[in-house]
């Protein structure tokens, strides 16, 4: 397939007139040919009138039209072979291996909620029958089944180019809830984006959907974004990203004259928190677990262990010696883009300039833009003491925080921000002080992991890949795993219905076999 | 029992020094000895310091116990017999068969949230299941459940001084959550909201729950209200009365360091749209069904039908004529407040002296507070031309719109706000009209009617009362019904837990039996 540099609007593909965007060869800096166009507001208003006039058609498709649809997006995606793996090398400076993987996971992503959409618990459809004879007052029938929220802004992460990207799961769960999306393509691959976005337009004319299912659109100078986030046709917002720009978007939202949900990801450290006992008997195992953890892809995760908090004692220096060896042996790898580059070298020169900070160890170093990883320390009363040290360093850095005892530890753990997930190494002998923290970290994450590191996030139906803020804008949800969809609902009320008005979930017959729940609480 | 004034902060009742809130009687307009303490900043951040530091506990209690202490309350405020009914009939001018029914619902209420609990269906418990041989890598043990978000915030409600107030819906469901609940009383009804207080501080004792879980405030000169909603301590807000302060509730949760939740019911207008064939067949009996609804309670509800969209032909003016006669004959009723009632004769009166308007009828003239029923009548052009015909009058007032056609009436509905409900009278005949609306209606409402009004809303599984804003701040969710508990939940994953750190509801035991999703999408 030819990369163009169009944008995607209707069943259509154009070059934007407003600017350029350019796609960098992430190893080198250098500028990959063609540039694409960047949308001006008329392209935008385009796609969301578009969106808008899709809406009542899309959200109404049977779930095996929208199931199939999504699995012919994901069939597109196979079908774009090795162009689209060596194009998204190319830009994003990820291995080929990783690559390939999230290649998989973007397609078994759509294809999860190809089954979401097949299975109907998503539907939550309830009837509660009507009860004529009840006294005082008879109960009318009543009937509820979520409904997609209205045209969804997807905007594209630079870190997951492919698995949450322009058919990632932020726009797998909008389209499988039966929401339009308009995506703002990333400008850290904008290849690989026109390459998806094609692969969806694709899936689109295939399988008949409306014209407005689907728009992708290039920013050449960050005004399309904050209008996305404003344009009144659009009723919610999914990103990933930094938390400068979610908190913008947060705000952009909250003051509209109709304010919308916005589904930000956005910082997180993931504390690591080392148990005395586990510490003790495997502080050595513990860092050598640890060190690929943090280094994996740049470690530019946002489930990055950039944190952690370990106990003084039997063990602490046989951890932090092992830790500062393996990290010592770590290569440095090609950041995601030259901006992110520099962005992560600022956040390590500021801890190893900081009075309060001893840097254990510094991995390989490398050329262009390749990070360099890092292991610092410092004290929990200095912890406490510094607030910007809990500022997230994307990339392979983690913070090592040495703690005198538990009530030290339980004013570190109570004094951090919103995270996505915190991890517990903990040994048998551990788990009474683990069940007095443990309540701790649910307050301050999404999920929590034993003996382990939150840097994969698998993509099923108990995942929550979300958090307190600043994590992400709404902790109530997940922007991973099938709960996903949840995000792009919301419940509608039907009483009294006669069974030709109801929609099929909700009809007498029930013809697609949905869940439902019957004269329930 | 005797009303005393205080506030409830902890285990204590103590009087608040910060001013005075006086009760009413809103008949008379008098004031009703004792008065009300108002509280200060200092009573607020022990209110909010106690629930902070009851969440841990509360929100783990086991969830037959938690479902005993809502049992407890709805039979404490049994117990509290004639003087409840009495005193609130004073305070609220609402008749005496109303309030019984209403504390009828709002035990009902609390029972129906014991139940959900011991159901456990609202946990949404998961688990996908490790699979250590799975390549390229192996999945780990994954367990999901809800848990409570953290202290909430309730604002009592003037229109349902038990059953929206402060044991109503919104406390229940967030004390059924596990989230500390902190009050602030509604000026309108300050002795019932003691007489309540009361009753769930008693239950709090009664079952031994944490100082904290419970406190009641009464705000004497609206510093409580914002400072409740900013406090750093609480995470979610639930909140029924007039748009004003539910944006402003809105705006001061987003500006917060951590923007949170907030649940407000504002404003809706609930339409009622009457196609060609009901009308030309039943256009009296529609009329007549019509006026009870708009003036019960004196047109105090959230879902009072405030507008009538009819298509002008056959039936149109026997429908006017029959609900003007009908009108005409419906006595004044005492309102909840001066205030209300001052505001209601503003909006009729601003309605009446529209140059648009028609006045079509107007109901008995009363003395004092009572407000007199109004239908008022205008052309869809003419509503099309002026925004402010959308605005709510609270009370028993509605306007008519009178539309030439499918066209034009397909025109009123697009521009209108989110609603609670909107209700649909049709015959067979008009089913297939019905099938194009219906999306329209969907996507401007919580609920849809048929051939009835949304007056009358059901606490049951499948009712929403909640939509698009302005009508709530988050249309995914509803304020009635057993869904409601989900506004005050959010989900946590537990990665590789030991079973021995896992609670009840994901351990492999699961004690309560509460129902999990294995394995599944």
């Amino acid at each position: 397939m030819t990369i163009t540099g169009e944008l995607i609007i209707g069943l259509e593909t154009r070059r934007g007139s407003n600017g350029e965007v350019w796609g960098v060869e992430a190893a080198s800096g250098r500028r990959i040919e063609p540039s694409f166009g960047g949308a001006d507001l008329k392209d935008l208003d385009i796609a969301c009138e578009l969106a808008d006039a899709a809406f009542n058609i899309y959200s109404e498709t049977a779930l095996e039209d929208r199931a199939a649809f999504l699995e012919k997006i994901a069939e597109n995606i196979a079908a774009l072979g090795d162009e689209l793996i060596q194009y998204c090398v190319t830009e994003t400076g990820l291995l080929r291996g990783r690559i390939e993987g999230e290649r998989g996971r973007t397609i078994g992503q759509l294809k999860l909620f190809a089954s979401v959409l097949r299975e109907g618990h998503f539907l939550d459809a309830r009837i509660d029958a009507a009860l004529p004879d009840r006294k005082p007052l008879p109960r009318p029938d009543l009937r509820l089944r979520n409904k997609a929220l209205g045209p969804v802004a997807v905007f594209g992460a630079s870190n997951f180019p492919l698995a949450f990207s322009v058919a990632g799961g932020d726009t797998a769960s909008a389209l499988a809830a039966g929401c339009p999306v308009v995506v703002k393509a990333h400008s850290a691959h904008p290849g690989t984006s026109e390459l998806i976005g094609r692969a969806i337009l694709d899936a689109v004319t295939e399988c008949g959907m409306p014209a407005g299912t689907f728009a992708l659109l290039f920013d050449s100078d960050r005004s399309i974004s904050p209008a996305l986030v404003a344009d009144r046709r659009i009723k919610a917002v999914g990103f990933t990203g930094s938390r400068d720009v979610g908190i913008t978007f947060m705000q952009i939202a909250a003051n509209r004259s109709e304010p919308i949900p916005v589904y930000a990801e956005m910082s997180s450290i993931n504390p690591v928190v080392l148990f005395p006992g586990a510490l003790a008997t495997r502080g050595d195992a513990i860092a050598r677990q640890l060190v690929p953890a943090l280094t994996l892809g740049a470690g530019q995760f946002c489930t990055n262990p950039g944190l952690i908090l370990a106990l003084d004692g039997p063990g602490y220096d046989v951890f932090l010696d092992s830790a500062a060896e393996a990290l010592e042996a770590a290569n440095a790898a090609t950041m995601l883009t030259p901006g992110i580059y520099k962005s992560y070298c600022n956040g390590v020169q500021k801890l190893e300039a900081h009075q309060a900070v001893r840097t254990v160890a510094r991995g390989g170093i490398g050329e262009n833009y390749q990070g360099q990883a890092g292991i610092f320390e410092t004290s929990a009363s200095e912890f406490l003491a510094h607030q910007e040290l809990q500022i997230e360093v994307f990339g392979a850095s983690t913070l090592v925080v040495r703690c005198d005892d538990l009530d030290e530890l339980r004013r570190v753990v109570n004094s951090l921000e919103g995270q996505l997930t915190i991890s517990l190494h903990v040994d048998r002998e551990d788990y009474d002080s683990a069940r007095q923290f443990i309540p701790l970290f649910e307050r301050r994450a999404g999920r929590l992991i034993v003996n382990g590191f939150g840097t994969g996030v698998e993509v099923s139906a108990a995942m929550v890949h979300g958090g307190p803020f600043p994590a992400t804008s709404d902790s109530r949800t997940t922007s991973v795993g099938t709960l996903a969809i949840s995000r792009f609902l919301r419940p509608i009320s039907y009483q009294s219905f006669p069974d030709e008005l109801l929609s099929p979930p909700l009809s007498d017959e029930n013809p697609w076999h949905v869940p439902r729940r019957f004269n329930k609480v």
